[in-house]
């Protein structure tokens, strides 16, 4: 079961670390599945977490799904935009 | 059987028009299946192209595949780089 499936929404602003410890922090706290989202040019940084994540710290940690899917957003001043969005889920093997 | 295989490597210096038509004149061209590659800083717009290719150009186009991986890559300064690479696999159902 997936019940305990925790998102992680990845941005441009923090150091990429600060989302590596907080799936980390998520699976210690016990779940067995955690997602990593991301929109526009953040999804560069949600795919180097990912395998931060795999490559450093957690090598039996498995890249289960990933989809891509676009959004429309209204920006500050009126305009729509059509922004890509990725999601990574992440799950550990039990 | 995906013999007819093909690979677009998605860079950010061109339009993302660019890749799109690429991909489009090879499915027109007979392939069933185009995998959109991208390293590093474009792999947004790998997704963004694969977005734009369903949403504006080709409908029933689908995603069939999307891996992620890390790449070592030594630059002109002879640093090593340890760079994120995306695959999205495209393909054309009969």
């Amino acid at each position: 079961m997936n019940e305990e499936k925790k998102m992680v929404i990845v941005g441009n602003s923090k150091p990429l670390l600060n989302y590596v410890t907080a799936c980390i922090t998520m699976f210690n706290s016990g779940a067995r599945c955690v997602v990593l989202r991301a929109r526009g040019k953040a999804i560069n940084a949600a795919v180097e977490v990912a395998q931060l994540l795999k490559k450093r710290f957690v090598s039996h940690l498995e890249i289960s799904n990933i989809t891509i899917d676009g959004e429309n957003v209204t920006s500050r001043d009126g305009k729509q935009l059509n922004l890509s969005v990725i999601e990574i889920e992440l799950s550990m093997p039990n």
